[in-house]
């Protein structure tokens, strides 16, 4: 198995435990923080997704319960609702939307896992580990037929015109990562491009249809769609990031993974782009990254030259400028406790370290 | 590679070939009567299939491509067409979701392909062989938020309530053969309840939202319904019969297919069950599709107990009475050329030999 190796240079002027603690014991992070704000919304989204999980044949429920509960942060569905709440809606047409967005966050998880082979997700077995890649491949397709079955219930052709083109462009941007895998000449351009299609799609989407429910409008639809894409960005980001510098046991999943598929991320482009210059540097990512020739201690090898090129810490900066985006688009929105907890969620994401 | 082995002994008595010459040769067969009969709308839904194939990402163009112009019979759009222009619409409105229907049935042509390891679809090698099992789980998903965001553009919730059904219903359908592969002990239910959900569900719901969009009524819709269902139960039976008496060349697809991958279809419980007190037959049955331990000639062998138990011949006879229900099922509709050649369609699916 992998060992985390030495903690990265970036490590150690990262403040997010400290941002943690100044958050007070009481009122927990800030993603736990709106969750508190959206009542029990999320209790009867959770009812939603058990519900809508049921089918006849019972591998289904099985492998849906295994990954749907296994502990992932809902931070979709909770910008669903919080959005819907943000611009005056109650919540109930959201709760359903807020499923919807799940399950197609879900059955996307289901077939990366499948296509990036994937042995951990969320510190536990993947799925396909445990029932599978036939029924992993099989279960997602339910659950995003399921997403859409939820979406029609709410009414709204705007709602499906919405989730149905980001589900589009999620798949986009997999296969635009597939194709650019292995390949140490990819852009930071083709990067943002990939997170772009593949993570801020729905995170956009998710927001943007709870100002759709709410009827608030275009532009609150458009400030809302903003911040959802701006954290969208700085998510993964900071999930690439993590991939090279976090605790395992709290990231659940490999550190390295990404490494050891090949996978072009921020830290690397930024790495690569830096050491142009060095033959020993490029030979090395190119053996590592596009022969994936890798042997012990490369995974080690490839945080020093990333923490000699300031690699992560770069990173993370691109992601807290996009934090910082996020914020700045909620200022066309209703001003209160649900806007500053997005506001404060959009600083989370970057200062999480799991 | 697979020899085809010895003519099973129902081939000398279906009359298929006499069939298709009763039809006249100008006529050509009943489907292509039928799209000749629904005029230039299978020229716009082609049109519609490759523009809404297109992507940024090259990739997804290419694999679908490679796929939809496979060389399909194009079944389910025909009769979403021909079902709107039964009821009297003129089809502008059926085309988009007569591609959409394609596209959620090629999509799960991919995603099936992938499941099952298949090499070959349609004659051709398969796009998980030529593109790799990651593209072809992407570009699955693609081609399915595709379609959604086809049948948004028609404006109808019903057409969305129908097919985001049939699409959870089709991968029920998938999870449970799966399920019951290998599992000599399946029922002739299980087998309906099958390929009722992975085959008629779809069949169903093309020729209903045909009448949908024609704004027929819940007696025209629950017709059609009818006469999809059955007939796509028809269809699949006869499928499962030619994975074992097909010619090869025209199939398509390797004979023998299934029983390599121990999959229980009709011809398969229909003679185990008539060599239950043959303790022989039982072993060989467990040995090749349980244990799926299989030596030269046992598709040959399996083809001659069929023989003996007139598996074949009477799942073909199941498959005709289906045809039947379905032509019972358009009396309801208004009579002409179109519904004629819907029933012919019905025989022409019982009596094709590819």
């Amino acid at each position: 198995m992998t060992a985390a190796g030495p903690r990265p240079a970036f490590e150690a002027v990262r403040p997010h435990e400290a941002a943690l603690d100044d958050a007070g014991p009481a009122a927990g992070n800030p993603l736990e923080r709106l969750t508190a704000l959206i009542g029990d919304d999320m209790g009867a989204v959770n009812q939603a997704i058990v519900d809508r999980m049921e089918s006849p044949v019972a591998l289904i429920p099985q492998l849906a319960t295994y990954i749907v509960s296994s502990g992932g942060k809902r931070l979709r569905p909770v910008l669903t609702l919080a959005s819907a709440r943000l611009c005056g809606h109650p919540g109930d047409k959201a709760i359903g939307l807020a499923a919807a967005v799940e399950f197609i966050h879900t059955a996307t998880l289901l077939h990366d896992d499948v296509v990036d082979e994937s042995a951990l997700r969320r510190g536990k077995a993947s799925a396909n580990e445990v029932f599978g890649n036939q029924a992993s491949v099989l279960v997602g397709d339910f659950l995003f037929a399921r997403a859409f079955e939820l979406m029609v219930e709410s009414g709204s052709l705007d709602v499906l015109r919405i989730l149905s083109h980001a589900s589009a462009v999620i798949t986009e941007g997999e296969v635009l990562q597939l194709a650019s895998a292995n390949d140490i000449t990819t852009t930071e351009e083709t990067y943002l491009e990939v997170i772009g299609a593949k993570t801020a799609a729905l995170f956009a989407a998710a927001c943007q249809v709870g100002a759709v429910v709410a009827e608030a409008g275009p532009a609150a639809e458009k400030a809302l769609y903003d911040y959802g894409w701006n954290l969208g960005v700085a998510f993964q980001m900071v999930d690439d990031v993590l991939d090279f510098s976090a605790h395992q046991a709290r990231l659940g999943k490999t550190v390295g993974d990404d490494f050891q598929e090949g996978k072009i991320t921020l830290p690397v482009i930024l790495a690569v782009a830096r050491g142009a210059a060095e033959p020993e540097e490029q030979a090395f990512w190119k053996r590592t990254l596009e022969a994936v020739d890798q042997r012990d201690g490369d995974l080690q090898h490839a945080m020093a030259l990333m923490g000699r090129h300031r690699a992560l810490d770069d990173a993370i900066d691109r992601a807290r400028a996009r934090a910082a985006d996020a914020k700045a688009a909620l200022a066309a929105l209703p001003s209160g406790p649900i806007r500053d907890a997005l506001a404060d969620t959009a600083d989370f994401c970057v200062d999480r370290d799991y």
